[in-house]
């Protein structure tokens, strides 16, 4: 989104969505206070609440935020408009890795981090994470689809049960990169995803 | 532990820890107040910082406690005493499945979930959840290895980079199971590992 295009109003809520996007992806939902946001984003109480019924909307307003950066990021990996499949998944891996390795290795996967602090309390948080994980095996999937159309990748697996499998175990390797601050368990993910797909 | 063999204040200090590995499992501990694990444990202000400095303190003790629990675990899949390997590991995956199906699928891994509020908050934390997930692969690694050399496991590969990977993508399995509720990706990591391995 383009802020010159936006009005005073829409820019006012996008800086907040986009100071609590950091806040929340630094901390955690729960960690992370209203007054903390107020300060980062620069806007008063009364302009949040023009924008926002509570904490909890600004919170589901984070998460679409979430899914559209990653949906933005697609036609450099996933979606890349040349690459073969491998390579779609070598980029993926190396996209990530790359922007891991700025904030060395902290922080995590946004969306991973919300479903591990949030779906258990509310059902809102749960439904939209939820769609967030499925875009994500979606993307995936057109990708094994792909290669097994062009004998890149082996006709015999069943293409959604594997990138289901293939998101839960980016999700586990990114929560083993939290906890080692290393990139590790990010190039073991892409070493044994090639060796399922092939 | 037993009960009966502990004195009155490692009794106390017992039902403290206890009281919050419940609630901050179902909670997270960012989410989890002091005045509600008194509640629970039926303690009062001064007994607690009796036996703990802070809440800090508190989630130490709760991490050791989530270790013990796995350890004391072991013997009934993944240190059974005369089960093979593959089934040391069907084990595994039947005993955490029956015990997340309890709980109706919800609250996922404790050391998995305090992995992705805490690590990045806390040094201390981070040492000790990297401790838990490291006996984690050290323990699927001496079940590959005795695989190998009874011949049902795949000789070729490389046991501790497959370990790590197999507890990377179990947590990254629970994380998707506390998504959709559901047992499914549990099972695909079953059926995956079991791939992987022969």
């Amino acid at each position: 989104m383009n802020k010159t295009t936006l009005s005073k109003g829409e820019q006012t809520k996008l800086q907040i969505i986009q100071a609590a996007a950091k806040l929340i992806y630094q901390q955690g939902f729960n960690h992370t206070g209203m007054a903390q946001v107020l300060k980062t984003a620069g806007v008063s109480k009364g302009s949040f609440y023009f924008h926002f019924k509570d904490k909890d909307e600004l919170g589901h307003a984070v998460v679409d935020h979430y899914r559209q950066q990653f949906k933005q990021s697609l036609p450099l990996h996933l979606q890349h408009p040349t690459l073969g499949s491998l390579d779609k998944i070598s980029a993926f891996h190396h996209f990530y890795y790359q922007q891991f390795e700025n904030a060395n290795f902290a922080f995590g996967c946004p969306i991973g981090n919300l479903t591990q602090e949030l779906t258990d309390l509310c059902p809102v948080f749960a439904a939209k994470l939820n769609t967030s994980l499925n875009s994500m095996s979606l993307a995936f999937a057109e990708v094994i689809k792909q290669g097994q159309k062009t004998g890149e990748i082996n006709p015999d697996i069943d293409t959604e049960q594997t990138a289901n499998f293939i998101v839960e175990s980016w999700e586990g390797a990114i929560l083993r990169m939290k906890a080692l601050n290393n990139g590790d368990s990010l190039n073991r993910w892409h070493k044994f995803t090639r060796q399922l797909l092939t």
